[in-house]
């Protein structure tokens, strides 16, 4: 029997109507013959009205019990679809992250899966029952339940198609990875192969279907993924290892994200264990930097910038206060109105001459950037949010993505 | 240090508002020093939502997973109390019904308490947490999420208080045992004290206030169950094991209720086989029968009564038809307007004349009967429901209720 794991997001869930929808999907394809592992978010806005529901109650949920509450909106989901199924005469069975053997570590509201004991899961497909699993979440090992943070639902999706060695198929509201953000460039144009590198890069620098840790996860244990549009037909993208059929290009696509902002810590005097210092702090306190690029010493001090997440503002603000107490003489800025923009593609590492090309578009229209940090397969640029949609039109126009 | 499990309904904890409300009246009871275990229901009309949820998607819901849907119900509300508790610095934790070792056997939706793995609750008794745990769900030796059906959370509360060693407080939206249900006969008295036999009749006999089961539980491990009101601080009742200090009254209270409905099968041939096939029958669907009469056999054929809840009517239709296809001849009749009218009073078992009084109470208000059923401390009528606020009123005002 070939089994697959496929996973459906909130929008995908989001009303009974959908959820009918998807379960003659599921349907569809167990009828082909496949073992079918169903993954589900929580419906819709459940997540938001969950966290609306904390807040009539505390500014400053306990994290526990966040993960708790937050939890319940899988479970609901779940639960729905293994309904509609049963009411389709299909066996099937809802599980919990718990009740699924995903074993988590880590933090509250950010756990990291630690190992699933797949048994549960394959005895019953074991049975010819479709399994529907909730994604996002699990249990530690002093038997809380933890949720993933984002992306959890693709991880946990992922980690099962891992441990039962079989593809991963994300269905979404999206119809696949394009060059570009089709919102921002409208004839960006739709990719039907992308290697993991290559989409991690495009993941981490905000291009919105896959998060990054379920990218990983997949390259870490070679599952291929297929991204793909929940409610239609068409043909999505496969993610997967590079292979010699794939076209070189220079550039396989570009992504903007506005949902960093950017600190700049200045006459910070120049010590390692400072610049050390600074980046622990931010670590413990779980604040995922970015971009970082710190200007050569003068006069033994130092300039430092780095981009982390609008989301932990409040926390990099409580970490600032408390740096200037350790580490007086530093001003901090921070600046709130900025995008990524970053070009990406394997390609990079043969074809020289793609950084050159980007700043001299750059220049040619007039667009300056605070930033700018290169890998072997991305470069980077933090720019203005008001020049973001003319960069975003030159650079694809250039790079024809 | 002294324990107390208290227990707080859905209407108590229906809004933030109420959480935070009863957030309070627990943490004055910790403070007095006690260990306090918190057990909540599903917030006001939660349950009633997710219902509607479920017949989104189909009219006939797996039972299995709408055990687990309904279950996130009293999962949101332990952790919002949860919430509320650390906002006010006080350590808790929130436990789901198998965190806190509740076992479970039976039918979904209907499971039973098995047994409880009492230390999980204790451990986290003994670091000094107050702890909060859903009603009404448990886990069944599958690893499934059960839920325990109706009063699941009362039921749930005194089975903890019975494995602590300690007291169950009810905190609901009545303050107290009443001898007659005061929306129906005003001028109904409040009692201090009611025998676990008395309630056990009044609950069975529809005396909204607490199921027959949670009762049943107190009474079989002599757990001390006090009702009060959720929001105020007003003397409610107990109910414990009949003393000496309790009052020797003929009658305790009066109970009606109006979710049942009477089913009489006509023209069954007389054999005890065939009834025992209706009632086992009935018991195999789960209908709980409750008044049963049957008339003396006329040229080898009985007729058959007995109530059953409204809410079977669906299952009782199906079960008459399967049985007219077995038992010839049978003619089924089902009547909705009827109420249960029944006086309950351990001073029955010493005081005679109590039925002959009430036989006279009906003849002289022309109060005509369906059935009647006695027990050792009750006797119950079913009427029409049209009578019932006559009947209450005459047999209140007799016996001085």
């Amino acid at each position: 029997m070939s089994i697959v794991v496929q996973k459906y997001g909130g929008t995908s869930v989001g009303t009974p109507e959908k959820i009918k929808n998807i379960a003659e999907k599921i349907i569809s394809r167990k009828e082909k013959g496949d073992g079918v592992v169903v993954v589900v978010s929580a419906m819709g806005k459940t997540t938001d009205l969950l966290l609306e529901m904390s807040k009539g109650i505390t500014k400053n949920p306990h994290k526990r019990e966040l993960d708790m509450l937050m939890s319940t909106g899988e479970q609901v989901t779940i639960t729905l679809v293994a309904m509609a199924l049963h009411e389709r005469g299909h066996d099937c069975i809802s599980l919990t992250g718990f009740q699924a053997g995903i074993q988590t570590q880590g933090y509250h509201t950010k756990a990291r899966i630690h190992d699933i004991d797949i048994e549960k899961v394959n005895s019953h497909l074991k049975e010819g029952k479709i399994v529907v699993v909730a994604g996002f979440q699990g249990m530690n090992e002093n038997g809380d339940i933890t949720t993933l943070g984002r992306g959890g639902s693709d991880t946990t999706a992922v980690a099962l198609a891992a441990k039962l060695g079989c593809s991963c198929e994300i269905y979404t509201d999206v119809d696949g990875i394009y060059t570009v953000d089709p919102r921002v460039f409208s004839t960006a144009r739709k990719l039907d192969y992308i290697s993991y590198e290559e989409m991690l890069e495009m993941a981490s620098l905000g291009a919105g279907v896959m998060e990054t840790r379920a990218v990983e996860m997949g390259q870490k244990f070679n599952v291929p993924i297929y991204v793909a549009l929940s409610m239609e037909d068409w043909p999505g993208t496969y993610i997967k290892g590079m292979d010699m059929t794939m076209e070189k290009r220079a550039i396989t696509g570009l992504s903007i994200s506005d949902k960093d902002l950017m600190v700049t810590v200045n006459h910070i005097k120049y010590d390692t264990k400072n610049i050390a210092y600074i980046f622990n702090t931010l670590a413990k306190m779980d604040v995922n930097v970015d971009m970082i690029s710190q200007t050569a010493p003068v006069n033994g001090f130092v300039n430092l910038s780095f981009t982390a997440p609008k989301l932990d503002e409040n926390t990099i603000l409580n970490i600032m206060k408390d740096l200037k107490g350790k580490l007086n003489d530093i001003e901090v800025e921070i600046e709130r109105d900025i995008t990524k923009l970053s070009v990406v593609g394997i390609g990079m590492r043969s074809q020289s001459g793609v950084a050159a090309k980007m700043f001299d578009i750059f220049a040619e229209n007039d667009i300056s950037f605070k930033q700018v940090t290169t890998s072997e397969i991305r470069i980077s640029y933090t720019i203005s949010t008001k020049d973001r949609n003319k960069a975003v039109e030159v650079v694809a126009t250039e790079f024809d993505l």
